[in-house]
């Protein structure tokens, strides 16, 4: 299933025992089409106030109708606040997220002397002052093989703090500014940690060289602020092809990821 | 004053005695700055749900500071949903409504497969199928002097229903339909009916012969059916130069406008 959805009216993806989350209410609606309870699995946990245009989540189930009257069905049950954009076919030994070999995020930022109230739901306001070079030069840094330890906090305490920064572009658009950033997998708050700093560098409250020390989480480094939820997007998902995927099946176990990373190596 | 507000979480522009609306919070935010009562007039009364960038409204005050001391104390008190843009001093005998020669709204349509939860707060959502040439062929039939009573009643009712529409244009920008419409004055709901009846010529339901039949009120004409309020953005008011409004001051009484539009005849 390819998802969109306004993360202003949930509390994030991840089903809770109190609250409206993105995963509870479409594992209400397949079970009002099926009538079997299934777990849905989504491949990024965002966190309450985050949209998705392009999340990814799968479910197993035997309804026997097409895929297109299946996506009709959940899109007139569920919410205006989320909308199923597609549904396909899994290729065997699909997992939304451990098949998942990266992810792409974008922040939008306004620069505007006053807030605009019909932007407020999707934009981070500033004044403008950033320099776009700036926060550029600062971005570049970020990518490549990195501890991101001090940006975000792995899911499971303890685990590894290493991700594979692939792409990171910093771009003006009238008066927004687009941060987008590809992965192989993000720590939890790393993102909005990610654009707190580079926000700092773009208004010269911080230097392009503290980036650095954050990665090597040198004593001296600052720890960076997390930008609102509301300006950012997880844009995309992306795999491998099927026939990967399907070859993938047999391996097993927690660290599915990290093998299947070494795989390709 | 130069106002922006997310109609989607007020109950229209005029203060109620239940409900929140944007003149209500004005006033409230005023009375706090300047311990005065003062009614806050607004250029254009819109709907419940309908929005502004460019809404002006006037009032008068004794409060001795700065104009931008008077927009921020504003601003930080006024929900976020609302913004003051600017404060300006107005000419003497200058009057929100009165005093305003036309208005500018603009209507956006989204044409997309499936409805997108982050634009569903701006954009009235339809599957792809309007032809935009035909919606232009149709909209330029509206303008010029008319009597708009086919698409929209008064305020005050059996009231004239003449209007002077100066510019109406259907454009496409990516997946977006934008009607932008310009006219000395509205009637209530003119935009929004205007826009279903253009939306119906636009996917071949109407001719756009029947579009002049709504405004000869012919017995035949079809009753044009209203577009949601979420679409429909107030973008700007006009006013004559300063001198103009100044001359003006002596011309009283309800007729105001009309005279007024003699005056420049």
């Amino acid at each position: 299933m390819l998802l969109a959805y306004d993360g202003g009216d949930f509390r994030g993806w991840q089903k809770q025992k109190d609250g409206r989350t993105v995963q509870g209410v479409l594992e209400e609606a397949l079970f009002e089409i099926t009538g079997q309870p299934q777990p849905i699995i989504g491949a990024g946990r965002t966190d309450a106030g985050v949209h998705a245009t392009g999340q990814v989540a799968h479910f197993d189930t035997s309804w026997i109708h097409s895929l297109i009257a299946l996506r009709q069905a959940l899109n007139s049950l569920l919410p205006r606040e989320v909308a199923v954009r597609a549904v396909e076919l899994a290729p065997r030994g699909f997992h939304a997220r451990h098949s998942a070999t990266a992810r792409s995020y974008r922040y939008t930022l306004l620069e505007s002397p006053v807030r605009q109230p019909l932007r407020r739901r999707t934009t981070f306001h500033l004044r403008p002052v950033l320099d776009v070079e700036r926060m550029q030069r600062a971005a570049t840094v970020l990518v490549g093989q990195h501890d991101f330890g001090g940006f975000g906090r792995p899911m499971t305490p303890g685990g590894p703090t290493q991700r594979r920064m692939e792409h990171v572009r910093v771009s003006r658009r009238g008066d927004e500014i687009h941060i987008e950033l590809r992965a192989n997998a993000f720590l939890r708050h790393q993102v909005r940690r990610t654009v707190g700093l580079l926000v700092d560098v773009g208004r010269a409250k911080r230097e392009v060289e503290e980036v650095k020390a954050v990665l090597e989480r040198s004593p001296s480094a600052p720890v960076p602020w997390r930008a609102p939820a509301q300006g950012l997007v997880l844009e995309a998902v992306h795999y491998p092809p099927d026939e990967e995927i399907e070859c993938m099946r047999s391996l097993e176990g927690r660290n599915h990821e990290e093998q299947y990373q070494n795989l390709r190596a």
